[in-house]
């Protein structure tokens, strides 16, 4: 017997027929003698619903009523979902994000969960009940409802299952499981039985938006194996968990993309201490987060510094930087959103050299040109020209040896 | 300046233009000195939209749950009009009923408020912010959600006002007032500028549903004055208040009629003491709530008992007392639903006489046979055929002076 989270996305209860497939598949989970915590999300396109409603009254909806709003979504979906269960006989009944004593932060919109009491969960798994629980919400210390942000759902479930210590946390998505590249964009992409939490933290931020990677975050401080899985078949899905000898074998477990970033370029910067300080404390004190950074100095006593930031933020940046420039005498500003950033990511890169090597040898061989560079320890990314995406993606995934037979 | 608390209905916020028509209204109120706590409903149509959703998965849904389900329409309605305020460039704030502390008891679906403590919404009304409350809904001593039933609203914005000791509370609705009668039945029919506690809870009994009967009957012990006005116009309304000498200068202030009842008669029951008690002990233990109840006794050792329920009780009712019949030897148990029950209500009663006669002769004198009678201190109702219900109402509004000039 085993204490079993299970998380169902948007898809997975997108009306009450599905609700009734995704009831099924809990009542034979608990019938297996397990106990269980559902979380869920609120039914596909009623959050984005709820935001357009918002929005019709102002372009900036305050934060904290934005969630009070949004959060009704998840607490729908479990009402129905509980109702589901007893109908069917099963013992279930759902506890909001409140009555779960899932204690946020008040940074609404984006709260990070600080604590969760999970007496009232235990006292329901206690009586063999099946437990729901509405994902995406908590409350601050002042009870006002908080959200977790956009995949928030994901970190509820990681979160409870860390604070029950449960045997595993399975996602349940509208894919199978978590795949070498983009099968939309690579047709040979094959589905990884076993990923690490460090490569997906990887690729999650690189755009594969699996699982929202704060949740990731959350497994891999607390050890919790995370299985992400379909709703809508009954195969195994990708086990995500702590790094293990075998998986250094293999050097790289995927080919990821992402086609929204942007890039600025200062040129001809002065080149005096403090400079870089000057350049991104504005974009920073705006809230823009920079990716990539490179600076080329050149003979002489100036430099020019290129950077990367998420395409939703990239005018404001322009203007940002186009304002600094004057300030710092750089001599211009040069922006380019045709850019996209491909990756390739494995834990197996630690001990083995020329990734890097075989990287550029395939994207030459592709024609490819290289704009800018950046790595880590598990991971290496080449900013390209946007239009050469999935070329490059299909180049390296077959380079890799990652193609399915 | 004044502490008011205003309730708007389900129609008064049925859409983004109505909640910004309300929106107006509400910060009219606001500028013009006064402190001010909001009570909403969920938007026309979304309770019976999330009850149709929870009834397509069980005929039968838990109570608990659906109380879960159906508190997101106010929340919903609650956090859209706190936005449409702060657009506006008000200060306001959405509370939940539970961050309002609207404590109940257990009873889900038809919770009882227990207590209010109103240091939240104080606290917010001394920084000079509007105060959005979710109407309907509460939380009980376990921090389950609760509901107050339907027209619960009602009883939240009284409930809260009381709590508060406002000046006054205003119900808003799509009616602009209470009136002699049903303006669709009667079109003579005048609206009240005064009504007394008292008169208003007779008449919401019998049908007139202008507000939530409970929420009367807590205006009254707390002395709350309510003003009942519609939300589409700028008129003055009715207000429902302590009883005060003048009052008693009118005899009659209205004319109602139910057709929700129906008669169930057990014939020839053996006269023996207790055998009340066998009759409708087993209807009360079936929840069915009795309204009229007349004996005839007969020459000889039998007697014939009537009594009447709602009519969504109606067949369940028969069922039990066609077995009761057979245990206690009753010859015969009839049914009959095509019944109506007219009124005339007045606190002038207590103090003329008359009226019981004024009444019976005006129904005489259009042929309309009297089933059952019932008298209360302010009231006299008689138990019609149903298909001379309006006939009934016109007749009585003319014959007691009623009928607008």
């Amino acid at each position: 017997m085993s204490l079993i989270v299970q998380k169902y996305g948007g898809t997975s209860v997108a009306d009450l027929e599905r609700i009734n497939v995704v009831a099924k598949r809990i009542s034979s989970t608990f019938e297996q003698g397990n106990d269980l915590v559902v979380i869920l999300s609120a039914m596909a396109g009623v959050t984005d619903g709820l935001i357009s409603k918002a929005l019709q009254v102002t372009t900036k909806p305050d934060k904290r009523e934005l969630d009070v709003l949004l959060a009704t979504g998840e607490q729908i979906t479990s009402a129905l979902m509980a109702i589901t269960l007893q109908t069917m006989n099963y013992s279930a009944i759902s506890l909001l994000g409140f009555q779960a004593n899932v204690l946020t932060n008040t940074d609404h919109g984006n709260a990070r969960i600080v604590e969760i009491d999970t007496s009232r969960i235990s006292f329901h798994l206690d009586k063999r009940k099946i437990v729901i629980i509405a994902g995406f919400q908590g409350w601050d210390p002042d009870k006002n409802i908080t959200t977790l942000g956009r995949g928030g759902s994901d970190t509820s479930a990681v979160a409870i299952a860390a604070a029950l210590n449960a045997d595993v946390c399975e996602i349940y998505t509208d894919v199978d499981g978590i795949y070498t590249a983009d099968p939309n964009v690579c047709k040979k992409a094959r589905k990884l039985d076993k990923i690490s939490y460090d490569e997906i933290l990887e690729m999650a931020s690189l755009g594969a938006k699996v699982l929202q990677i704060r949740s990731v975050e959350i497994a891999k401080k607390y050890n919790v194996p995370v299985h992400v899985r379909s709703s809508f078949s009954e195969e195994e899905g990708t086990m995500v968990v702590n790094e293990y000898p075998e998986m250094e074998s293999i050097i790289v477990s995927g080919v990821t993309s992402n086609k929204d970033e942007a890039r600025i370029t200062l040129k001809q910067v002065p080149d005096q201490p403090g400079i870089a300080e000057k350049i991104f404390n504005p974009i920073t004190d705006a809230g823009i987060v920079v990716d990539m950074i490179i600076q080329n100095t050149w003979v002489g006593d100036t430099t020019d510094i290129t950077f990367t930031v998420p395409m939703g933020d990239y005018e404001k940046a322009l203007e940002i930087e186009t304002e600094v420039a004057k300030n710092i005498m750089a001599e211009e500003v040069r922006g380019d959103s045709n850019i996209s950033k491909v990756s390739v990511t494995g834990v197996g890169m630690k001990n083995h050299s020329g990734v890097a090597s075989l990287m550029f040898k395939t994207l030459a061989a592709e024609n490819i040109n290289i704009i800018m560079i950046s790595t880590s320890e598990i991971r290496i990314s080449c900013v390209i020209e946007e239009k050469y995406t999935e070329l490059a993606v299909r180049a390296l995934h077959t380079a890799f040896g990652l193609d399915k037979q």
